[in-house]
């Protein structure tokens, strides 16, 4: 729902090189006591990596050692079936203790940052997976993805707004006393237009009716079917039909991006309306946590994570939001994460880590 | 793409009263001569009727008897895949026959008009389909299921537009001179808002924009959750993809239109959005094919059908719709087919048998 395929910037090449600088040679700063495994499932695919186990009491190496990471398929359980979830889950996590040179049985905590975990009983469903993996001992927290997208901006502070805008998108938030709320992340059917699936889907839309007589001429319309290798717009249905995979519309954002730099104005105005959909995700989640404070003059960070987002194009949607958000809160401070998400994941398991035993210590 | 199922209104069982009054006992008035199958094969059901085979000298008994008729499954290839739409084209033809005492070998002519074909591959795909079923003497056409149903309004003639919204939306037309345009039915992804999948789909994300601060509050929240026999609105994400049927979707069209009734401004935009969505696809096939003449007052037929036109409630997509067109095209004649799409079919290969013979006469 929310992962950052949409308008690929590499990113996964960034995060491998991570990985590359710390290998296996280089554990003893903790993987003696264990490993954490952090996860990050998403629609398009999903990422887990391991790192030491660090006690709660200790503070976080920086940078932090990367052991293994592996990447598989779609572990979004509504889009695959619970199965194929459960199966890609078990997959990846027995890929990243290898390649770390371990095994499950080091395991001491597994956080899971998956989407499509949008009830409570969601979140039930895939602990009860991880408890059949796991030994009573393990720590185990399933989150809502965009939760461990959060803590990767915020090296595993609940704390702020995540605005996630890939194939999907969705804005999360936590204030300091706990209290969550999230916007969008509803998926396709139920109109996140912010989302590159979404700016995609109004491209071709626009497209179909330059067409067939119902809308304006747009750059878009020869822009699209040159990068699909269709000869007339008529084809599109067909095109739209082989394929439901929403990621496959995503791809599409960069030619949208394309047609607004050379200033035509259909996908301008898609665009535009992007950036007011993704930025009213954020105000949503910030007014109803009170995250700007009571003045609206607040501190708090705001974590952008994404392919849409980072397209870092001369026409920035990224950077459109945040002047958006800004404009609204004074005080919000945007932040890249220089982690992925499934770091963000790992370190969200070790920030509850901490919670528990800090509530313990006061019980 | 453009099934009536959207807000269904029992019209198939007026169509099979339509079925009781002309049964086996009445057929001298030409099935000794063979018969003709008309199909309207939709997204959501695929009907087949068989009337008896008129030569194309003859002109059409009224009101035409139907000797057989049979309800089936999809028969989109878009939708379901080649081979399952073959295998229900297959058998409910082998149904109407049968119901009509008759088989294969009295099939003189087939006309079927079949959401999914948008471009002339589609169609000879289906040819050749029927031309692995039929002997070389036989008749085969195979047409959008649109034009079907325009001459489920014109009694065969193909002149006029047709205006459907059901699951999907489609407008089509012809001129006189046979120049033919369409304009919609692209599908969801395409973004057709004025079917009734277009429309639920808005409420359903107008359901959630109200839940997680968005929008405004609406009656639409309690209505479809009711409806829908869900007690959260973030239970909705997971009940839109339990289940990614068009239909599904679309059957909501009567609680937006309840609400619009009781005056709610979020339905009602939803509706006047649609109206207006609905109205723009016919001026589009009008006005690219000059059936409102050159002072623009030229009469034509405008065809109506599908459940969203259909509806018969105080707050009437259909009547606005005319009435907006009638605003832009003084001429616009109303019609609401007295006869289904599928009848329409049968009645498409009467009219063109009509032509051929007429061109064959001055050739």
């Amino acid at each position: 729902m929310m992962n950052n395929s949409g308008a690929s910037n590499g990113d996964s090449n960034v995060y491998e090189k991570q990985v590359e600088g710390h290998d296996h040679c280089e554990n003893g700063d903790g993987s003696d006591n264990g490993v954490t495994l952090g996860i990050d499932g998403g629609t398009t695919s999903t990422v887990c990596v391991c790192i030491p186990f660090f006690p709660s009491s200790k503070t976080l190496p920086n940078p932090l050692p990367i052991l293994g990471r592996a990447v598989s398929g779609c572990s979004n359980h509504n889009s695959v079936g619970e199965t194929a979830a459960r199966d890609t889950l078990e997959e990846v996590m027995a890929e990243a203790l290898s390649k770390s040179g371990s095994d499950w049985s080091a395991v001491r905590a597994v956080c899971l940052g998956v989407s499509g975990v949008n009830h409570p009983t969601d979140q039930e469903r895939i602990l009860n997976w991880l408890r059949e993996i796991f030994p009573g001992h393990v720590k185990l927290y399933v989150q809502n993805d965009a939760v461990a997208a959060l803590s990767s901006g915020t090296m595993g502070k609940l704390h702020g707004c995540v605005l996630i805008a890939g194939t999907g998108c969705i804005s999360y938030g936590f204030a300091e006393d706990g209290r969550e709320a999230r916007a969008s992340g509803a998926g396709p059917v139920l109109g996140d237009w912010g989302s590159g699936y979404g700016i995609a889907a109004k491209a071709l839309t626009a497209v179909i009716r330059a067409h067939d007589g119902r809308g304006p001429r747009t750059m878009l319309t020869n822009k699209i079917l040159k990068a699909l290798g269709l000869s007339s717009p008529d084809e599109l249905i067909g095109w739209t039909y082989a394929d439901p995979s929403w990621a496959r519309i995503a791809a599409l954002v960069p030619e949208v991006v394309s047609c607004a730099e050379a200033c035509d104005q259909v996908a301008t105005k898609i665009l535009v309306d992007a950036v007011q959909d993704l930025a009213l995700s954020v105000k949503a989640v910030v007014q109803r946590l009170g995250l700007c404070g009571e003045d609206g003059n607040g501190s708090f960070p705001v974590v952008m994570v994404g392919g849409v987002l980072e397209a870092n194009r001369s026409w920035d949607i990224g950077k459109e939001v945040m002047k958006y958000v800004q404009d609204l809160f004074p005080g919000a401070r945007p932040i890249r994460p220089q982690v992925e998400p499934a770091v963000g994941a790992a370190l969200l398991a070790w920030n509850f880590l901490v919670k528990e035993s800090t509530e313990k210590c006061h019980s």
